[in-house]
Parts: structure tokens; C-alpha cells; sequence
């Protein structure tokens, strides 16, 4: 079946399309009340509330989907503040066309991740547009925050030590590489990171500021940390992990590994003394056995790398487009 | 200027896109953090989360826009669930070739509403798509709900009575014409809701059930409100408000009033003894002058409705697609 402009009329066809396949698969009892909205429980801490689209292009990619980065690109903002990732809502916008076993392909994938990031998808919204039979979908998250939690963008310190959770680029490189019709061995790293981020926060390391590497990559999340610090940070080029196919891709077409977004991976300003223990946390935790530690926060401003072969460079956030559509 | 893809790629244009047009405009303390999500002040009372997407052409109408419409009608999806909507958090798809100007003057229509309807939009997100210079919006919100309210769908009973709290069909009508390029004396009823559902509350009207009259319509609520509840309702076709130019266009094209979408009408079931002083209320209430009571909940299933010439027939929810995009 395909989808048309009355599953989006708000009647009778609505209706079956929810019940037939986003109720089915995010079956959960806030949801099951099916009222405009979702009454949640009390929370302990305080609340976090963000919000994500995604217009991914391709749909499905080797490594994930689009329904799979809908739930880790807010689950992981949410982590990122310190929150307890807790209830998501889903807002769909179809393009008449769309596959509904595509759809509902999605949804369970969706679903799935939703499960393994311990998160709620309690309300939803669907609404059909004219176009090609893609689909964008918004979440948007809210999350907990036990007291004393404190990251924040501003928290880096001079003397921080700069971990970086896995490899670079690799899904940028997978979505690029899919686009172009390529045939490598490129997957997306799209994960949720609340597993990660709940260990280093059990195992009691102190978290100055953390943010997941998405678009506009670690030069982009970098430079952003440090002015909001108001510090320096200095990364050895030798030192941030990467993959030889996304090595052999950048290399190829000329692409600058910094700028390259992720959909699961970590950087964090940690004290120096916490940085040894955390990184040992992060590698036994889901998704981080390829950690390093990459750099150091220093006084001043402005984030430099340190190349291989021994020269400096400052790094910028990205400018220009980038790669359209990554997420 | 223009949207290009640059101004989605998350980096120094996204950047600049933000602080220009979205945070000048959407200025509150907890955005100002500019963090990857929003640290809420502790609630009192229980915690409602919904959200809506917004998809409707033309981008501007008589009596509103796509930004006064999507802050309305997270608003008012907050308000039917008893809460005091608090926070919304608003998720941009721009499409390439959206003239700035027009976003500008679309997020400050957003602006405006969230100030009036007493909400902060303290948490966004920006993406570009190829396209031919529309947009799409989300937003979710999370309201406060204070002990002791009960409205929900299900909480009609026999007895009670149904308010409709102004005339029918005038977004539906609205958008219809825009569309068809009519000349006509028809403006959207576009409104958040908040000012009137408090005031309700404020004078101790017992609200059985509440939800506002959107997508497909009064027939379609209706009957929503009825198998959720396990009642009939049955209403006078005589007592439903509604406007001449609508009443107008309904002949002309044959449109069937009751499955015409609205985007700022409330339909209640109230006790039969608390009618008269609820209908006195939402009168005096913002949007709400033109309110009567169009019916009453029986005992059995279904919805009736009593026409004007003393003929009665069955009110089905929508089928078919009704008009996509009118919202």
C-alpha cells in the first residue's frame, strides 16, 4: 500500500494508519490512551526538553535508518545535558507515495532503538504532503536530571583532558558514500549513548562538558565548546581514532575528517586526573571500545590540531553546506 | 536572501540563521543557554507532552499563518488535556529557495502567539531540504496539568451537555479558498485556547471532556469522544454556529460542514447543571463570543445529528482526504 493525502485528513484513515502501525510497534501504556497528548509520571530531578528532525537521504543506510537516528539524535541530546533520557514524542510528515511497509520497516526500527535506549515514545503526530514517498520525522525528548549533574557547554576547564568516544566520519561517510552509489565497507556509527553516558556518570567521573559529534562535525562541537568555556583546545591529529575506510574515503574525494558528522559518538572535558578511569569506562561501555583520549583544554581561545607530521592548524566550525541531509 | 542548503549543514551559517532570526525573536532565559536541549523549571503538577507538525499551503491566510498555527495547535492540544501549556519547542524543515524575510516574518507570528497563549519556545532545531521555498514546523510542548483536573476523552457521560464554543469550518473555508484564488470575506479561526480552557477551570466548570475541533472536523471528534466514552451524543444542526460566508461556500462547493477542519474551537461535554454557567464563561473568554450548546451525550453509541427541516442522520467520522495540508 502506498500512502495518500487522506492518511493525513485526521479521519477515519488516520486513524487505521496509527493504530495499524505506529501503535503497534511504540505499544506502551502513556501511549495506549491515545489522547492529544501524554500525561507523564512525576519526575525525580529536573526536566530536559529537546527537539530534533530528520531528513536523512537515503531512508535506510548500511548501519541504521532514519527511524533509528529519529530516536538517537534526541535520546543523545538529552544524554549530552546530564538528563536520564525518559519519553519522546514522534511527529511524521509522509510524502503521498511512501511504501507503508517501508513505513512501518521504519517505525519498528524505531521502535527497537527506542527500546534499547530506555525511552518512551508516548505521543505522536502524522500529517501527508505532496512529494516523492520519503518522509521526515521530528522527536522531540524529555529527559531527567538527577540532581547535581552539572555538564554544560561551558563547563571546560584549562587542564581538561578531551576524549572522544570511537571513530570519526562514519556516518557522514556511509550516508556520502551511499549517495554516490559506492560500494565500501562504511557503516553508520547512528547509536544511542545513554548505556555510555550513565556508566561514566556510575563509575562518579566529574563531566565538565560534554556533546555528541553530529553535523558539523568535531571542529564544529569543538570550537563551540571552547567559546561557550571561554578556553583553548589543542587535539593530536595521531591520536583521533578512524577508520581506514573512511580514511581511504577522505582521502579519495578530499573530504576535511573534522567536519565529518556522527550519529554516536562522544566528546567529553574531562580533569585530567579522571581521564584515564573514564576512558576505561567509555571503552567497556556499549559503542566506545574505540575511545581515545585526543587532546587538552588550554587558557585562551580558538581550537588548534596538532598534525602528524608535527605542523599546527587552527580549526573552524564548518562553513558552507557541508554534506545536505546527513541526519 | 534566500534558505540555501548551507544554512542546514550545522556549522557558521546554521549558526547565524539561529541568532539572526530564531533566538532575536523567540528571546527567554532558558533558550538563551543556547545548550542542545532546555533545563526546565520544576513543575507543579503533573507533566503533559504533545506535539503536532505543521504542513499547511498557503504559508499565509487571512487570519493567520504556518507560525501562528503551530504554536495554536500544540497550545490547544495541551489545553484539552487540563494543562497549563508552559514550553513548545519548535523544529524547522526549510525548504531551499524560502526567502528569508518570509521566515522572519513567519517566527515572529510564532513569537507573538507563544507570548499571547503565555508559552516559551526554549528548545529548536533547523534543517534544509530541496524543495521550492516552503517550510514545515513542529512543535512539541509540555504543559502542567494541577491536581484534581480530569478532562479526557473518555470522561463524557449521559446527560451532559455539548458546547461548541464558535462557528464552524472558518479555517477549513479559509485555506479552501486561498487555495482556489476565491475572493471571499472568510478568515481563519486560528487562536490558542489557553485563555479560555483557564477560565473555565477558574470559575469551577466540572469539564467532562474537551478537545479542540481540528482535522476532520466536529464529526469526527464527535465521534472520537463518543466510542472513547462509551456514549451517543446527538446534535441540533440548528444550534451549530456558523458564519455566512461559510454557510456560503458549503453551498457553493457542497462541502459537508461537519467534517471541516478548525483551528481554534473547543467542544465540551459539561454537566447538564453547569451548562449555562460554562456557556456564560467561554462568551466572555478570548475567541469565545460566538459559543452555544449544540447538543447533549445520551445513553447508547453513535452520533446523531437533528437537521433543521426535523430529519436526523448519522455523523461519520471523516473518510477520504478531506483537504490535505490545512494545517
Amino acid at each position: 500500500m502506498k500512502i495518500e493525502m487522506r492518511h493525513g485528513a485526521g479521519g477515519a484513515d488516520t486513524g487505521a494508519l496509527i493504530s495499524d502501525v505506529f501503535a503497534r510497534h511504540f505499544e506502551n501504556e502513556v501511549l495506549g490512551r491515545m489522547e492529544d497528548g501524554a500525561v507523564l509520571p512525576r519526575p525525580e530531578g529536573g526536566i530536559v526538553l529537546t527537539t530534533d528532525s530528520f531528513v536523512v537521504q537515503p531512508l535506510q543506510f548500511p548501519g541504521g535508518d532514519i527511524g533509528r537516528l529519529a530516536v538517537c539524535g534526541t535520546v543523545n541530546d538529552l544524554c549530552c545535558m546530564g538528563a536520564v533520557p525518559k519519553y519522546l514524542t514522534a511527529g511524521f510528515i509522509l510524502e503521498e507515495g511512501l511504501d507503508t511497509a517501508l513505513l512501518e520497516t521504519l517505525v519498528q526500527s524505531m521502535a527497537r532503538t527506542a527500546r534499547e535506549a530506555g525511552v518512551c515514545i508516548v505521543a505522536g503526530d502524522t500529517k501527508v504532503v505532496e512529494g516523492r514517498g520519503g518522509l521526515y520525522i521530528n522527536t522531540a525528548g524529555v529527559g531527567v536530571r538527577p540532581e547535581g549533574r552539572q555538564a554544560s557547554a561551558a563547563g571546560m576547564r584549562p587542564g581538561d583532558a578531551l576524549l572522544l568516544s570511537g571513530t570519526l566520519g562514519d556516518h557522514h561517510g556511509t550516508i556520502l558514500a551511499a549517495r554516490m552509489g559506492l560500494d565500501t565497507a562504511l557503516e553508520s556509527d547512528c547509536a544511542p549513548l545513554s548505556g555510555m553516558v550513565e556508566a561514566l556518570y556510575a563509575a562518579g567521573v566529574p563531566v565538565h562538558a560534554m556533546r555528541d559529534v553530529t553535523r558539523g562535525g568535531l571542529a564544529t562541537v569543538l570550537c563551540e565548546l571552547a567559546e561557550a568555556s571561554g578556553c583553548a583546545a589543542c587535539i593530536e591529529e595521531g591520536a583521533v581514532p578512524v577508520s581506514d575506510a573512511v580514511r581511504g574515503l577522505c582521502g579519495i574525494l578530499g573530504l576535511d575528517l573534522f567536519t565529518m558528522g556522527n550519529e554516536g559518538k562522544l566528546l567529553l572535558a574531562v580533569p585530567e586526573e579522571d581521564a584515564a578511569r573514564a576512558l576505561e569506562v567509555i571503552r567497556r561501555a556499549p559503542y566506545g571500545a574505540q575511545a581515545a583520549r585526543i587532546g587538552a583544554v588550554e587558557a585562551g581561545a580558538g581550537v588548534t590540531l596538532r598534525t602528524a607530521i608535527g605542523g599546527r592548524r587552527a580549526l573552524s566550525p564548518l562553513r558552507g553546506e557541508g554534506l545536505p541531509r546527513i541526519c
